[in-house]
């Protein structure tokens, strides 16, 4: 799985403990609990599902300080049943007491993520289309909730407004034209830019390839019309179907030949898989 | 609704735009939509809901900069039906293309908080007792989420491990008793710091009232059992049911009669609610 | 003593580590000490006091980089009398130099603030009465000085506006009653927080514990009055006395029989305590 | 007076109100204040003093948000007698309460920072002496200590170690001779830094000056030696007496004739400044 | 021209601002001048060239505070004669003295490279090949560097490692083939990301154009062999002439009929174009 | 060679690695290289100069994360021949190839700097007069940038606006005189703070002097008239010739018999060293 950059990882567990934190520390533990005191403990699935995040939770333990030694059992990615033991800890109770619930808010949230991609990539077995996220993403975890969609399976759309320009109907509302959108697009950035155009009418197709359109995303078009789409582009562009789709209807859509289905489903609705420490 | 520091919403905002238009900006907008021209938007509601974060995603369009004159048609906290305009755009079309999808992940992500935490109240409604949040968040995203809970009606529990001392099993199990545990705590603590005893038997709850807990987490008891710990209880400290409670058991834990209903589901599993902009 | 998160300590000595050495660093000690020349130091206090802060002191010569290994001889929390050797250091001296001043000022300011909490923690040595510290704090420095209050025996009031609720006279002038502002305040946290009512006259304090106040705070009444607003309350709210107490009247105000003693003084005028570091 | 630059207050401020408000913000002035409620305020001076802080503690409104309209009576630099009312305060309840504490805590300190360095000019005054600061400051506010300083009429020593070079007795250990040292060092710095030698005995200063030092800090000599030391000098350096100064002994020492003392005792010894915000 | 995000701007020059005022501001300025001073100053280019960094520049005023109106004469991307005034500053003499050097050290480094650029797209001109950047860019800066290569009329490359696949030699010896390396870097990325590949014979045109590369980077070639470079892709994928390309031989690459020619040299040794402000 | 604060760096290194990496890391080096495959590298200097900068580019390698040991083979400040290995890397293949351009970037601007420095020294060999910089640096480099100056031998002016006075036309023209301006300069800063007066006619030199200037500098005199400056000046203030100057000058300024030369030129318009990493 493409990791993560150090720093983003850095940057976002810092402020979760400066939440969980704050000023004056973890005030239970540490009235109740020796500094010496050690303890073991086990971080477990109670639900099946796709693991993401787990590097990144057992890092916030190293960020509280104090030493705690962990074992991974099981790699990001990996698919587990119910009951699987992801990782052993050992070392300051306190600074596992205290670590717990950012650690497992992290896991359980990133792993749900990955556990729902998987389910859609399950879906589209065999049929050449891959799955992808979108940008409806939480805020400030883009980089985490993008990386789940990885070791769920997925792939990654652009990661934000920089990286990709996507022409959209109310870009084309101001424009004389598709083609004239494209050119005007392609003459103001780079060359290792792609162009998306979005699409929702059979009859925008040909002129969008024309105008040299890297990609096609086919917005809300389905069944046989989706199919048809299809056909129209014959391989001269990506095809991308989006739009409204949930895990339910993918395997419909991946039938009618799209290279792509992207999905916002599966990073701002998919539950948290449950998560535990036990000690 | 008791409204998020300024310095807190514009950390969370700033990071969210760095995200989306990193280095390079939005290159489809720059590219196609003059500097100069103007638009009006419309916020959409989708469907029914609670709203949460109106003014908080409209400030986005502030930080991105160019001028965007906003008008708010609800409040945070409103329910609203499916189809209600929730605040009307005019401005700078760049400013407005650039901000949509962020302002609407902030609206969204926090409606559906909002939504959920409001339908878990209703079936509570008449019954006395409150509907709490837990430490069970979006890391970064606490301030927020835990916002987004008061705009639909629930409470707030402790923001994080050093506003409320919170004694559970592993804490108890590193101390003789409840009593000297909470005595430990208490010999610690500020005077304004309340303390939480967890317990999961009934025959733990007679000792932890006379140790001096002021609130008593009751875990995992249901029907019977929960309404003799509320009986044993008999108003000399705050009752609290917890533990793996979803929105369909709500109503018959609040009918035991304890003062508190705690739950992650309302943040961690919350669906986002469906908003949109039309231009 | 319980401890200060790590990131805030970080935080704070970065601030002063840029504030000293900037850009250009320690232009004395690079000029004329070899960058492997070794050193042995001590800190030594030179007058007697409590010791507050040594570790966080300690770890401004991690920050530098640079190896220079510390061995600590007290704790914080720790009286000393004069001429007490801390710790004992060995190692680069461009860092033990370059270090020094930061080090020492941490040090004497922290140890000033335990040092006179210490001082009016002896005064009401066995009332039963505790000394807490105030808002009344160096802006930035909050958590450390808070800390130097426990180091002190003292315990910490509410660290900010937002961990507990605190009615004022200028709340009140905007309610009708106590007892209506107690109500509104419940409704609007969470069941964790207190509620402390400011009371300056005897016939507030009856409505303040009916309406519900944890804790009563009785602003300057003195002497007889205060003994009969202890009386008053009967053990029914945690009683606690404030408004411009200085260390030679606490032993009174104890004598009065009150829970707490709050006072800004042991934070806002705490003398330095002399310490330095001899190499 | 010479003003601080605005990116450090706002840094100052923004670190103090996150000390003070967190995530959750005011919680009692938003649970009983409305957020349309408007007030008038006026900050008193309780005893006679020297301002400073003034204009940087009322930007504390600000940056709360909310509006707060504020008019200044007095400026920094200025002394005032006891019931002076500085400014006046006329806007939002919300944001006047919730920032009432921390606007006091900066204008007290620094007002006691520069009330404090005002006597000891007053003690020198006619002497031709000048009163200077040195680094024992508050970590994290050496900017605002040493504006305060200014405030009173006293000049800053260096800013840190970056900025001039001070040779003292831990460094001439490592050298051969002051002469070397001092050559090694202007070897090392650029032609607008000053280098100051330490010296504690009357035998050092001749050395000091023949190897160009620019300032001759006395350590710790009085009466006739230190007037002994002064003539040596014969103005051919800059002479400053420090070393363990208060503000008793300031007048004899002014008299031997130097042309500076610097003392820590402003800065680490100053106690606050009585101010309060009346509504 | 594409504008760079306002908080990326804001990050800069604040770092800048602190790098030139520290924590005492500007001395000379604010000890000499009044602050209600007002003075008019004109930034003039004192050699002709192409602007970039106005708007930039301009901001430092801003962000210093004190009134500055500030009147732009010409837009970023012009290209302007020797003694051109670029903009007519009003208003505090401080504030403009305060600024000068950061904003003037900001336009002087961007014209240059924007200057630079214009000089190599002059070169090229008619010939239809573009000229882009490269990574070789300032640390810290490569936003405001690829802006300023904007106005000069090239175009951007990737801007980091994170938005667009390059396979180098390096990453080619690795693989069992070219084809290989393609096609695991497709498994690995999202369709909107672009695979070039660096070729430095012609015998690796052909796999990696079967491969898929989207860009072939030609390294190095030359005259006749170059021309056989683009020969051989035909019109299959973007061409990009790349290494050690100076001013001076840009037009014989582009002769070859090249669609790209990046080079290093337009962003790591454009000299600073000489810009004054006369006030 | 004084060493550059640690944080400094640091936050440096970070903000150019945030750029290159951002939030999705080196795409092509995790695609194609195995997480645990090893090599080995070679910093290389393709041309001959003056290295600066060589731990700071290595340390970029710290904080990308991954093992690599990194040997140096040369100092900052030395001199090297074409084809030099500076430093030799064993570790992570992964880090290395993503490191490589950001550490090179830094190695090959510092070191240009550090090489053009060095010319100048060269040319004023003998002579006496020291080489400084000024303050046209970029923006938010300048604490590296002048360490690569003292790297290559030549000394650094002040940092900043806020370490030295230097009362420039701008300013005189605001005083009825440059003893009156020089006064009030004295009387606002600190005793460790040199004043330098900017004089370009003769006869302002005797005036300045007797003003107290520290240093004298000379704007945009050459031959005899500097020469003649230089005998007024006659020992009694440091000498600084600046303005315009160019390194093919810089010997016959020397001539002049000034104490230093001040030019911009080495660090705005010094060429990159060409460094490259060999695997």
């Amino acid at each position: 799985m493409t990791p993560i950059p150090r720093h983003e990882i850095a940057a976002i567990l810092e402020r979760a403990l400066v939440e969980d934190l704050a000023l004056a520390g973890d005030l239970t533990t540490n009235a109740l609990v020796p500094a010496d005191h050690q303890s073991e403990g086990r971080i477990v699935a109670r639900e099946q599902g796709t693991i993401a995040g787990l590097d990144i939770g057992l890092r916030v333990f190293d960020l509280i300080g104090g030493t705690v030694v962990a074992e991974r059992h099981v790699q990001d990615g990996e698919r587990v049943s119910a009951g699987t033991v992801l990782a052993t800890l050992q070392g300051s109770s306190r600074t596992i007491l205290s670590g717990e619930r950012t650690c497992l808010n992290l896991l359980g949230h990133l792993s749900g993520i990955a556990t729902t991609t998987a389910s859609v990539v399950d879906q589209v077995a065999g049929s050449g289309t891959r799955v992808a996220d979108t940008r409806k993403t939480t805020p400030g975890l883009r980089s985490l909730e993008k990386y789940a969609v990885r070791c769920g399976g997925g792939i990654n759309h652009r990661f934000g407004l920089h990286d990709a320009v996507m022409i959209k109907d109310n870009h084309l509302a101001l424009a004389n034209s598709i083609g004239e959108a494209v050119s005007s697009a392609r003459a103001a950035i780079g060359h290792t830019v792609s162009i998306t155009v979005e699409v929702d009418r059979l009859d925008q197709i040909e002129e969008a390839i024309e105008a040299g359109a890297d990609i096609l995303l086919i917005d809300n078009l389905r069944g046989d019309e989706l199919r048809r789409a299809v056909e129209i582009v014959g391989g001269r562009a990506v095809t991308e179907a989006s739009g409204g789709i949930t895990p339910d209807v993918a395997a419909d859509i991946a039938a009618a030949g799209v290279d792509i289905i992207s999905l916002g489903w599966i990073t701002h609705s998919a539950p948290r898989l449950d998560v535990a420490l036990d000690i």
